[in-house]
């Protein structure tokens, strides 16, 4: 049986089938050689199974999709406070102040627009390896292949660059970039070379929706800290001028390719891939805006939309005898977060318990946020205070730190404990 | 018992005790004389209750952040194509540039810095009312109590008012602004001047949190699409210059005041609000920034935050003798949205059901996005042409508009038919 | 007998007939209703005469025209210091920045752009006279005649001066104008509806022209330094954000007005005043820049125009017995500036003189230049240290500061002796 | 006997001794190793004498004083609309901008900057000579001397001309420059390091006063045209940022190099030039410009100075018997500019002729201005009409195009005919 997704996503080919707006990019004569009905769409979700529809298996360079993945290396490599030494966050505003280098510093304005991209491609100096040699290996761990440079394209490339020699040149002078910038400028676009499919982009965002993590090899790639800082990024300057416009349209951070490829990411669900050549004024291409326009409407991957009302993490209470005493028990579920552990707070406030056992049962929890594991740590001895007695059941330690200073009547207790005490 | 969450508030503001950078607004008499030392934080979750620390019923001038607001009611009546085409929503960029007009077109780049602000003020011509007496009844709405002008704010400002006049007389002069400009601007600085407190805030941005209904009320002010917008502006271009910087760093929709508030909103969880009168070079609250910073850490409140993976709608698969014969169940919990979705989907694909009979229980699920309806529906259409018998057991009809076109065996049961079924 | 200078400007009203490019501005009902086809050109030498042709007696609203010499009049008040306090001199560049007030300081560029010359306007502030009434005063005395304010004109702008209205509070609030708003801007368009003629304007720039004396009433209007400085403020500034192409293409120092009025100065020679309603797309008369680029070729106008290579002051060298002595007389011409007494000290440095009695026949001298007049006493200082007697016969008194400290041989003769010296 | 316009330098020079501001360029190790307390000024006239006091003979590289040469020379080989078509002639304005390619085109803003000053050099290809032979061999004869290239200035910039190479690959990458970026800006380079003294730089500043032509060789170095555009852009654009404060404080086209020299230029008397290597915060000499401000004041230099009312043409009006017959004699003189044939035609047409006989002695004119020619013709052509009958003394041949169409009473004389006539 052929999955209703991928339906889907057929249907998102057919209903943008009549848009043939934009032209492919032709800059360099390898661009201007893409077929312009080539189109295909992809997504993946954070469990990693990635969804595609249309030429799934056809390869094109990354391009400037390559530049968030270049900026978390770097930002792993030497810790954001050292990056941003370098170059900045800013949106770069007006089209026509092209250049977007910082006047005072000669700083490039962000990592996605070419000064800012080079700048951070030569900032990615390993032991041994080249820059480029550590994206490639970058891309093959986040794709779970062996990623290629599309040589052809890296040489029509290099032989009218001269626009991105320009920049580094500028970037050297001002003292914003130390490489030489010819190594910099072909170092990066050896980058942008990289041959990836629609199928391959989709795990490259999932792992960015998934907190840096591959969802199939479970790789920890960024960081938490780090992934969230480059999606900011992307968010507020992926998609060149218009920034606020996509925001508010499409409303997820994105970053488009000169060869026709867009990716987006919807932190926490998924990631998704769209391809086609042919590219509007902004060079996003015409048709694969299109496609995210559909996907974020049909699919609600708007980051402001704002969901459903988080539920509450109080799955019942319960008063029942425990191991012979009544106890009043809190049956919590889910993440504890600040809205979800809330509403258990307001409730023991507002209703305190009636007995002086009093058993939260953590078993069906997922994950505590600090926030969360301090607050019911705050609750447990304010109950504590007021002579209640504690038991924890919290058979995957979530609150392990939990410490009563003054060694009060907290008790921890298995699951098995707690099922076989209200049987008895 | 004091809830813990006030605790945590009480905290944030102990934390930021001793910092003192910034000064209070000098540019009107008014502000001046506000006390350096007032300090306060509130945050209400979409289920409406308010927390809140400190000088929490110390009433202030709403100021700046009134403008999302004003939007919100602009965009409502007129719809957002005719408001986009008074005001932009792009960043404003470099600070130099202070005026943000678009050169071209001397419309407003956005409707959060002060020249766009007057234009929405100016957009808002009811029948009757004037607009600033919608905009205060709008705040009334949204706090839940009578909202008033602070007429020594007011006056206080009107008689230093000349940049916004003009701005005002810019913006009528390009076309951009058809209303009087004396009349715009006194309106204008009259809206600013509403007294309210940061209980009164955290309820407005938790309005915009809860999608535009006031979680207590239950009144929707701002319509879904409407809320999501006004959001995303506030994303971009809500704390001035430094757009990326905020939205890496706190990650959340935003707006300041320059009577020392600040409110942030994380959609679908919680509006928070601080309020300390001296200001950083950007015009912020310099301490209120501070603690949005502890705040957004704390709570996980950046919108970038992947959160925990999303979990599966699918909570169980049972194979069970139902009304004597064998049957597969798949339970659903939930929101069902695309990554939840994909997870049942993705099951039944891969492993179709080994029964004639199949049930879908989704008497535990919460919402259903259009994109899990239809693709359910496609998924069901298949079972169905596989040979299968359907069952829906949907309590709160969330698949109402499920419809077989070939008038085929689907069937909807009672959960109390299925539970019984189940015994039998 | 006509004279042929008019008729020259005949013919550059016929060459230019088939002109018909531009549009009358239409931004207020009374220029929109000016007759597109009325022309007219007048000339002004430093003598006073006026030649014009065309609708010569034809008044419309002098209008930015009015700029230079307002700014002339407070340089005059307050000083030069002062003034650029208020108001900078460089050119407005690129005409997107259309407010041209400094990011920094909120003050205007120059007095040739609106805001700036709002900014002189309201620096006018006599005793007893309003900044109108003294403008007004400024033109009759310009043009010898009782100038008159079209109150038509000024009514009209006045209702739709939002723009100006604008940059008044702007100016205002950044503190770079103390008056109030309303009263600058009505003041301002008052001064820019004084009706003049080409004939008017002509006599106005001639003054300009001929250092600041209005040529025919000999009334010492503006200093010297005013003077120059105020045209070189109008070279860079005047033409608006064309500067380099019209200093390019005119090569003088020029000022349009909306109503279709362009002076122009060429200093120390002429001024010159065109009249064509219909405007280009910088807001110049389109066939008044095309009569202005006429004039300057024809008349060899532009400043950079090499001339013919400045003369020598050294009409000739005699020997000649003089009272029974030989003697070498220099007869000395014209004007004596550095390139003039030069050739007068090469003279005498490679030829010095062989009898002991030297003259100098000063007597044809117009002006001497302060660095003439100091290297002829040096030159005459060493003569006398050299032994020679020197004879200065100087009638119009031109070097008459000259002083050997040694109180030496130094003779001062009048030119009746020195002929009768030669003749005897 | 020593000149006392030396005098008159060491006395610049001793009146700036105590100006110890600014610091010397250290961008390049050779620069940065200047002896900043070298110093020298140089003027020469029109007529090729050149003073100079100081370092007289202290070598320094000429760098962007190259510029104005060089642009020169573009506008000589090629025409000056087709340069204007890869480089524009406006000021750059804003320092900040300071690339200064316009956003559009991506032209350079002027042939000042060093975007402009290196695709100026990109268009002096010759018959076999490069570029920078070109231009040495154009200081050569500027000169009068060989001019070498300090080749290790040039390898000094090569090694650090990272924002150069910058500027021309974006240059190239735009199109506005074809050529090879690398060798652009090699031979930028080279032509900058060209070796001169003050001395040299006042000759070649004559040259531009002069007209173009080489006042000692007499050679026609570059054509009129072609140096009153020169000049014009020097005028708006030659000192960076400051060009209005420039023009109204000194008032004299300039251009500064960064090794520490300034050249001015008076059109039609003198060109100045300075030296002193330490920069201003504008990169300026000091030094430098404190000089050019006290030859500015002293000398007379200011463009806008009105000098002296230009004197009339007329310098007598006899009426005398000529061979026999009553004769009036208008005795002319000088130069015939607008300004001067005017006092004649004015004459004439208040005061008409009382004798049939008029006659027009030009032996004491020097050059005739085309609209002095055909001004002077119509007279003659309307005093025929009038009966008259006209004698021409024009020994020099200046009106010899004058024609009566009919062949009307007109006789040309020599000089010794009229003597003899009214002797007689």
């Amino acid at each position: 049986m052929r999955s209703p997704i991928l339906d889907y996503l057929d249907d998102v080919l057919e209903r943008t089938d009549d848009f043939d707006a934009g032209a492919v990019a032709d800059y360099i004569p390898e661009l201007a050689a893409a077929d312009p009905n080539r189109v295909a769409v992809a997504l993946c979700t954070v469990n990693g199974t990635v969804y595609a529809s249309g030429d799934v298996g056809h390869e094109f360079s990354i391009q400037s999709m390559s530049k968030p993945f270049a900026y978390a290396l770097a930002v792993e490599d030497l810790g954001l406070q050292t990056v941003l030494s370098h170059i900045g966050v800013e949106p770069s505003g007006e089209a026509f102040n092209e250049l977007s280098l910082d006047p005072e510093s000669g700083k490039p304005r962000n990592p996605m627009i070419n000064a800012g991209a080079i700048a951070t491609h030569a900032l990615l100096t390993g032991d041994g390896d080249t820059a480029t040699e550590r994206m490639i290996d970058l891309f093959s761990r986040l794709t779970e292949r062996s990623i290629d440079i599309d040589e052809a394209v890296a040489n029509s490339e290099m032989e009218t660059g001269a626009r991105n020699m320009g920049l580094a040149y500028l970037l050297h002078s001002s003292g914003a970039m130390a490489t030489d910038p010819r190594v910099a400028v072909e170092g990066y676009i050896r980058q942008c070379a990289a041959s990836v499919t629609v199928h391959d982009l989709a795990l490259m965002a999932a792992t960015l929706a998934n907190a840096g993590v591959q969802p199939n090899t479970g790789e920890r790639i960024f960081c938490r800290q780090t992934t969230k800082h480059v999606l900011s990024v992307m968010a507020s300057c992926g998609m060149y001028d218009a920034a606020g416009d996509w925001l508010s349209a499409v409303g997820i951070p994105a970053k488009s390719g000169v060869a026709g490829g867009i990716i987006g990411i919807l932190p926490g669900q998924v990631g998704v891939a769209v391809f086609s050549p042919p590219l509007d004024a902004h060079g996003n291409s015409a048709r694969g805006v299109e496609m995210m326009h559909r996907l974020s409407d049909d699919l609600g991957l708007h980051l402001m939309d704002a969901g459903r009302p988080a539920r509450s993490s109080l799955r019942e209470t319960r008063v029942a005898d425990v191991e012979g005493e009544p106890a009043t028990i809190y049956v919590l579920q889910g993440d504890m977060v600040l809205s979800s552990i809330e509403s258990l707070t307001r409730e023991i406030v507002e209703n305190p318990p009636k007995t002086e056992l009093v058993i939260f049962d953590m078993s069906r929890v997922d994950e505590v946020l600090p926030v969360a594991r301090r607050t019911a740590s705050e609750m447990a001895t304010k109950l504590l205070d007021e002579g209640y007695c504690i038991v924890l059941v919290d058979p995957e330690n979530t609150v392990t730190d939990f410490q009563d200073s003054q060694g009060r009547n907290v008790q921890w207790w298995s699951s098995e404990r707690l099922e076989q005490g209200i049987g008895a």
